[in-house]
């Protein structure tokens, strides 16, 4: 995205649709004092801008797009594609979803269009083109996004019947599906390509997102990601007949489980995603998400929404406390960021999200704390320019994610149904992430050789190409950390057989014989070879060493001392092999040592509580340094002497951050 | 209802068409024991009195009103069309109901009825017609009881078609309904009446009985309750055709959220409702309900339905011990009713309901502990003859009860789910219960110059006049009490703009920037001005003063200081506002000062665990002082010396009661 | 099923199927070693042996037949009907299944063809004929196995058209129908069989498995118990047209709900189950299970499946520790098994149960923990010979087991829903297995004769014939035990009136005149005779003694002092009756007082927590001693002195056994 804009966009979600042309006035006001540079406009507005099959009525968005060109605002303009227009749906019912129960929608709520209707699509395609053909040579207009917040499944007859094409495509022959899926399991055989039904609760879906064949269900969810992808890529095609230039996003989710965002990535010019952490989030997971966006195109990326103040979709919707917003805002940036916009900029009087906040509120008046908040920031990064647009994340630890793998892992049976992937990425992440050690979140077919340390957690499913590239890594030297429930399956879910982990067994030098499932309420222990005994849980694998030297043994039942955390050479590299759920301390037993051997360091030496993190451009480094901790925090002696660029102050030895303060100190390489 | 009956209606439902014509003699000689005078009858025989489209059959009813009439009963006759008959649903589908998940019904179960089908009403309101033609002029008929329990949702296309002509007569032009609705939000502007849907899960309905657009989904509360009464309504004209005297009704459900009973009750001759606490109600809260009953047309009302002894639908239906149905019964009157009756006098043999509690259990005989009770009861009724029939409770407390804002609170998303309307409501109740401060449960629209302190607690909504009505009672000295997530929508759920308690926030001279929302595990502290500090959770507003004073402020968090209970003058009276939920120590704090600056008064001054209520009438006050509690508890003195009507004698001076005993000590004026 | 087969059967699901052919001769080399001797084939292959509507194809299956039969094995031969092939689902959508929400189903899992689908009937039953001329005269198939785990529900029109032609063959007449299901109840009484609907949540079907009208669900489930059971005759009629000789069974599924089995046993040549308790099972559970089905037919059965090593569909799927296996595969032999199968012979490499542990595990050697044990136990079974086969379990003791009663007791509404059928009867069970006293679990309509004591818990219904069954069983001299919930209703849950315990009382000796429901967080005591106190849970029956003594009174509440269990003395035997639901400590008591008025006697006098239990053939008794406790336990030393068949050692006195080890020792009577 190096490049893309100009200046860090600031500003957020804005619906003056919604509202009298005399509160527009007001809005450019007010939003001028809190240095808002950016307006996303159109985002909901298909109704309005097409009110019928035949007409499109511009005139108001044209006095939008007016009044925000005057302005100067770098407008983001959508596509209003994400939710239906009710006429859409009464006259073409074919446009709405029928969901998993089987259960066709009628008009209502958003996210609610078939992907696969061609109906649906006809209108979506011509929307965006007309759009573009209209609005695309302003220049104000910096960033086009499209629909909005892509998701959710549709299992309608349009969509088995391209299921059905999709999967022709993939697999060519009935026998070569009939293989994937194991369908000689059950009987399942199929001798016609119009046999396949679309995985649901009426066919092979089973309780609590569960499934018959996770093969089939795999490839559902792979294709109604590739759906929904399609209908991107019409969108952004239909726009780039009117402008070649003008990037183009749409706004993703984090760890959203529906969309294989690696492959999304690859047709956006530049990733946007919306931050919307719940009161009792942990920062590290926050950052985890920043640094899996950023690794979608391994290049900064837009914040496309947050939340000035609260939500209003969570259970409790708690107030960011004062100075919140504002660090949670430059932790954004210090992971990649380089935009930072909210949802929304005015507060609607009406519908659900009514209480959701906004840069004004229902007071309507800039007098409130949120505001002044939202201001001060906007000053901040107005004067902060262009300093940190563009720069470098950089890590020599890879996390690799993968979304089938998220997939696959859990619609798998047994052994257990605790495991969750997102929660198991996490524990490893948040390992580096509390001593400053820079991570990427990789895809599985990324580039390996940047890193030091590749942390695989859960690598259940291993896709063609996977195996070798890890071994590559690990003989050139490197370290591969990896865990119980990895190397079992291939792309459709079929065991390796052999022995588990599967193709990791080679590398990682060990058989892992049985795994053992833990209830809840049992647990064994891991006793290291410093004598230190941590808990194990969630699965015991039962290991056999075949190469591997054991470096925690199980304290427990009747595979007491057999190995439970082993690490083996392999060419010039090591790999960890992980056999049980460990809490922190366990997993920064071994993590420790592959630190050691991979020979990875904090972006500063000293150890700290502060959240510190680096990117780099044109010959400088900015260190962001955060304090999410209660208490106040030194800063680190290191950094003392350079300047926090938001102060312009040097940075004195034994200068302190309280809660939730932040600086940014540039030092010259 | 002064004068609807001339002596306490004692009975209960009875169904001898279940039973051989042997047992029906047998009923009669029981019930003279058990000194029971009324019969309620026909509630489910729909299929027995019309057994086919063209033909009724009365011969069994005529036996049943011969008997009745033969031993003076006052019937009660209700018209049997709250369950289907099967034939029906068979030969028109039309009449089954379509429920929240789409799915159109087969026959089963009772509550059943389409209310927008035209077969339905066309066969519904004819028998109605029948029945009155041919029992309206039998003086024994006493009370026609409509349908039973009306309630339940319907989504089929005659309830959509019929919405639409509610909206149509409503707002008049699809301007108005799209503005009402916020349909910008989400671009859901509709161009066509027939554009609209209903809410559900196929459209706006989310999970957890969300919805995307309050708006409509209020409106679709108030039509499907507007439904239903225009099905009582349709019933009750048909009687009156035949009878124009007999008070008609309906049977009632306390709380229950389907149905404006404000509204229904205008069209109902007299409320009468069903009594059925759990093994852990509140006795406050089974006042309250009898409180808001009376309240509904603020005139005594009939006890239509209780259990003698325990039920059978709750997950545990535990015996109502020794005194516990006398001191219930006891309790209904005292808070307004003229009439006992209780489901059944007869258990049945079969069908869901058989373990219910009734006068003669399935044992058969009169020697059971439960028809002992029931006996002595009746004995006792029919002592106290006409002596409080008709008499008045008067309070200077009035708590706000709104359907509207029942709907519009729980429909709301943000700040918090676990606010309840009717717990909300309940907590301030039991202040006033737990002191014998006697209240009225009053609508949104009722007269409010007869209190000294209106308590509006989570006045959500404030539909149009409300605020005027408000303003006005405490301009003339009033004392008002109100919350959090007060003032803040019209009557479509969109927000007053302005800022928070939006029209209530003039009087009650504060301004409410923000609202932050706790989860369970989280709470804060409010000061009051003595010192004292109590626990507050769920919500904090966080409040600015406009003129009000500071009575608590909060004691953490980065609101600590400010205030969380406020006061101010307006006119000459007060408003108070409690900005965070608290429990009854620090509801207590608040509305001791009301009550004083309210100067209201409990019926006798005297502090006591006792229940103590008063009706009057002719000059004379019945204190029915009831004991709750485990231990024995004195009497007040201050009603030493008069008469106890139960047992004629005089209270003495030092008289205790122990648990569930009653007196109903009379004075006079 | 004495003389069923000339061996104990040892081996289990076998798949060759799904794997190449290599792999076949890899699978006899291995099985060798294990001592494998029977396979299970053509469990789910109708797509692959009738790959379309006019076309069977044999030759894979063939050439396993082949295979196995050159290798001497044991064929249980199944039918593969119980998983649809896909092309019948696309050509005729009838044989798939409606479920309980009312939704027609799709191809997809498994048991999920509608069994009165003439289409599925059709092509099933010519199915079972064609395997059955093929394969019939082959005297290496030992068994057949129709169809596999028959279960579920189907809720399409041609059940319901089903269901009335079931009733009225039931009924005869509409009155005898109205009057079963008490019709008149919320006036449903209907008017033509057609207007009979199935019960599911469109009709009658109330939340969490309850009905308005339990009669109705109670003969549904007789019904589609009896159209399963229609598909299983059909089979074995179709197979019996071709093999005359052959047992013929279908694997069971323990107290599985959904099926009479002891009404299918009637139709079955041998019983067959499946056993996989959890990991929390208590060992007592599953010998209840064992009992249970060797009880439907009073004759040894076959274990068809259990699992070597872990399952896969449960939350947590431990694996069996060592040993653990065997303990389990003695136990199920001890309770009157003579085969010992396993799901499955080798891991799938796909599909749902791919983690489901197999005697050849996914890597694919016999180097595995688990094979071993495997190996081992065929070992044993091979030298054991026919030496325990067909041999006999006696027991003085009868446990009552009826799912009629089942079904009656978790439909009725009230007045707990905190009873469950199976743990009821379990807890009884647990009183006599932890003392080694044999049980039978007998039907209602059982051999009585045989039995000193009787135990039926909750029998709630009492059908036809069992008061007076029960009535002269005691009044010979038998003991019965009985609770509260008992001798309520009749075969269609209409209530015998009069006063419970209903037609139990004369014999009981006892009227309960009111049933008190507790909460979880309520209990009650009871007090014995010798001042003991134990809790009492989830009911209290409030008695009188009508003739019967009190043993134990209640010791708080309204009812305290009066009796919570009794004892009569009816002709010249006993019944206990107790009144509320007690804990192992208080069931003990007056189980106690039952064992000894009956004479009942473990199987050997000494105490012990070693479970023993013995089967008698030839004039030997075999005593299988296992200990599932965690301490090592001393063989008793009676038991001395015998040879323990497994090792051909004499056990001596003092030998111990620690956790999981098995001792079967033979005496000679």
């Amino acid at each position: 995205m190096k490049g893309n804009f100009k200046r860090i966009l600031y500003g957020g979600d804005y619906n003056p649709n919604q509202w009298p042309k005399d509160i527009w006035q007001e809005d450019m006001r007010i939003f001028k004092d809190a240095h808002i540079n950016s307006a996303t406009v159109n985002v909901f507005s298909w109704a309005k801008i097409q009110p019928s099959e035949e007409v499109y009525d511009f005139s108001e968005l044209d006095e939008i797009i007016e009044m925000l060109s005057r302005e100067k605002y770098d407008i983001v303009l959508a596509t209003s594609t994400a939710a239906l227009p009710a006429w859409m749906v009464k006259r073409y019912p074919e446009v709405a979803r029928t969901d998993y129960e089987g259960r066709h929608h009628k008009f209502g709520q958003r996210h609610n269009a078939c992907p696969n209707s061609p109906v649906y699509q006809k209108y979506a395609g011509a929307l965006a083109g007309e759009l573009a053909k209209r609005y695309g040579s302003n220049k104000h207009v910096t960033c086009w996004h499209i629909n909005n917040e892509y998701g959710g499944d549709c299992y309608c007859e349009n969509c088995e019947k391209a299921f059905r094409v999709w999967l022709r495509k993939k697999y060519k022959t009935l026998e070569a599906l009939n293989k994937a899926w194991n369908l000689e399991f059950w009987g399942h055989t199929i001798y016609d390509w119009d046999e396949v039904v679309l995985p649901n609760a009426l066919s092979e879906g089973l309780d609590n997102d569960k499934t018959a064949f996770a093969g089939i269900s795999i490839d559902y969810r792979r294709f109604i990601s590739d759906s929904l992808l399609s209908n991107f890529v019409m969108e952004r095609d239909a726009v780039r007949c009117y402008d070649k230039e003008t990037p183009v996003t749409t706004n993703l989710m984090g760890t959203y489980k529906g969309l294989d965002y690696f492959k999304w990535a690859k047709e956006m010019d530049v990733v946007s995603w919306d931050n919307y952490p719940s009161y009792n989030t942990p920062w590290s997971q926050t950052a985890m998400c920043h640094d899996l966006m950023r690794g979608l195109k391994d290049e900064p990326f837009m914040l496309m929404e947050q939340t000035p103040s609260q939500q209003n979709w969570q259970p409790y919707n708690s107030l960011k406390r004062p100075g919140q917003m504002r660090a949670q805002s430059y932790q954004t940036i210090a992971h990649g960021a380089d935009t930072i916009q909210f949802f929304q900029l005015r507060r609607s009087v009406g519908g659900c999200e009514k209480f959701h906040g906004a840069v004004i509120a229902h007071v309507g008046t800039e007098d409130t704390r949120v505001f002044r908040e939202v201001s001060q920031l906007g000053q901040e990064l107005e004067q902060l320019g262009d300093m940190t647009l563009g720069s470098v994340n950089e890590a020599e630890v890879g996390i690799v994610f993968d979304w089938d793998n998220y997939w696959a892992l859990e619609y798998t049976s047994g052994p257990t149904v605790d495991l969750t992937y997102v929660d198991q990425i996490h524990q490893y992440y948040k390992y580096f992430y509390d001593r400053n050690i820079p991570v990427n979140m990789i895809p599985f077919d990324g580039n390996l050789d940047r890193y030091k340390i590749i942390v695989a957690p859960v690598l259940y499913m291993v896709k063609e190409g996977m195996r070798e590239a890890l071994e590559n890594f690990v003989r050139k030297g490197g370290v591969l950390v990896t865990t119980y429930m990895s190397g079992i399956v291939d792309q459709s879910d079929n065991v390796y057989l052999g022995g588990y982990p599967g193709v990791l067994s080679d590398m990682a030098g060990v058989w892992v014989e049985e795994i053992d499932a833990l209830a809840p309420e049992q647990q064994n222990t891991v006793i290291f070879h410093d004598g230190e005994s941590v808990p194990g849980r969630l699965v015991c694998d039962i290991i056999h060493l075949k190469g591997a030297e054991c470096i925690g043994r199980y304290g427990k039942d009747f595979y007491a001392e057999s190995p439970a955390v082993t690490r083996n050479r392999f060419g010039d590299g090591h790999v960890y092999y992980i056999g049980t759920g460990m809490d922190c301390p366990g997993i920064a037993k071994v993590l420790d040592m592959a630190a050691e051997d991979g020979c990875v360091k904090p972006v500063v030496e000293e150890e700290t509580g502060l959240e510190i993190t680096c990117r780099r451009k044109d010959g400088y480094r900015y260190y962001f340094v955060i304090n999410f901790k209660e208490e106040d925090l030194e800063i680190p002696s290191c950094l003392a002497g350079n300047t926090d660029v938001l102060t312009g102050e040097p940075v004195r030895s034994g200068d302190t951050l309280s809660k939730y303060d932040v600086k940014i100190i540039r030092t010259k390489e």
